[in-house]
């Protein structure tokens, strides 16, 4: 058993400003959990209908029943397992020698396969405009697959942050130079824009190259999801 | 006012077997119906809460009611337009110079972002193992972004498909050569696996190249996304 004040909470953090009011955020799914509490991310509790199912040494696991999980759960079917953890500090140094920007970037399943794209290409650093959706998302989590663990995501002004850059800024648009004519350097700063309407006004003017992915034929499809978008691109860097 | 017999089929078409039974397949969103009705799938009906919203010269729509749209829809939040179209006949030919073939890709998701890199690409037919995800599933439709009129889906039996075939076979392995160092035809098969699982054992053994889409440093990132996977491996079949 639960008490109820502690299953408000964790349901509460399915919302942005109570996961900002706590500093914690969800962990849905054993392997995910199990991830993350094997990283540096800090671990608040752990909630388990079964906990033997659980590979944790010397983690302490509150039993919970499955009503009490459904009641909690973003998922429209929990699977037994349920992880709330502190969010870590926002680190201010960006490390990597290519950084991925994103500039209004809606959708959480998009954000999440970003996150699990960066960490398969070696992008440390993850720079988001502060209307991007929220990393700490449940849906963005699941997208993640635990490589939230690994890639350092910061939410900063756009405009402050590419103004102050020494680093060369690329943009993806539909009317750029094709990537399979550019080189690109060994370090660098790549923004991919919302799903919609692309990279915003401001953030263009900050961009000093224009890539674009070129399409094959003639045909109408109107533009890649960001996510496909984001897997050429960082493959290209990676080369 | 629409009647309820008629609500029961179209509710009925979220599942594979009513879709085969009545020949029919549901798509919601004003932009994906406008699509499809302007390709060369039949349409059976159009509902719409609102249907001066609708640009469709000469296309009778009927009227719908919010709460009648609720019960058949399968989004959480139905958008107004509802179209129920004929499942196109299959075609037995097979024409790209490039197919690509998935081999029980399962989630609804990733199927729609696959048509929809097909469709951008210029991959005019995918060919899918019986047991992949059913290109009409409500959620692969979303994610197509009408795509789906564009590229023919066969479901086929892989083994005889693969084994009659004359063209070279490419399957993505984790143990592959990587596709930074190969140089690919004009012409092939490629070859997608299982989210989990990867490639069958039985597929496996009909690819004559095993390739791999390296990944960056040393980290312990399982696999990307079969989606993402997909990008990357036609965009370098393009370039």
């Amino acid at each position: 058993m639960v008490v109820k004040s502690e299953l408000k909470l964790i349901k509460s953090l399915q919302q942005k400003k109570c996961r900002i009011e706590h500093g914690l955020f969800v962990v849905e799914g054993k392997k995910t959990i199990e991830e993350v509490v094997n990283s540096t991310i800090k671990l608040h509790k752990i909630f388990a209908v079964d906990s033997n199912g659980l590979v944790l040494k010397g983690v302490k696991v509150d039993k919970i029943t499955t009503k009490e999980l459904n009641q909690i759960s973003s998922l429209k079917n929990p699977n037994g397992y349920l992880g709330v953890f502190y969010i870590p500090e926002k680190l201010d140094q960006i490390y990597s020698n290519w950084i991925l920007v994103l500039d209004g970037v809606q959708d959480p399943g998009n954000l999440g396969t970003i996150i699990r794209l960066c960490d398969w290409f070696g992008i440390t650093d993850l720079v988001c405009s502060k209307d991007t959706v929220d990393c700490y998302n449940p849906k963005v989590l699941q997208a993640t697959m635990g490589s939230i663990t690994r890639v350092n995501i910061h939410y900063l002004d756009l405009e402050s942050y590419l103004n102050a850059t020494k680093l060369p800024v690329y943009g993806t648009f539909m009317d750029g130079v094709t990537i399979n004519k550019s080189k690109l350097p060994d370090k660098g700063i790549m923004v991919m824009g919302n799903e919609g309407k692309g990279i915003s006004d401001t953030v263009t003017k900050l961009c000093s190259y224009k890539l674009t992915i070129p399409q094959f034929g003639g045909v109408t499809t109107e533009s890649l999801n960001v996510a496909s978008a984001t897997a050429i691109l960082l493959h290209e860097i990676r080369k």
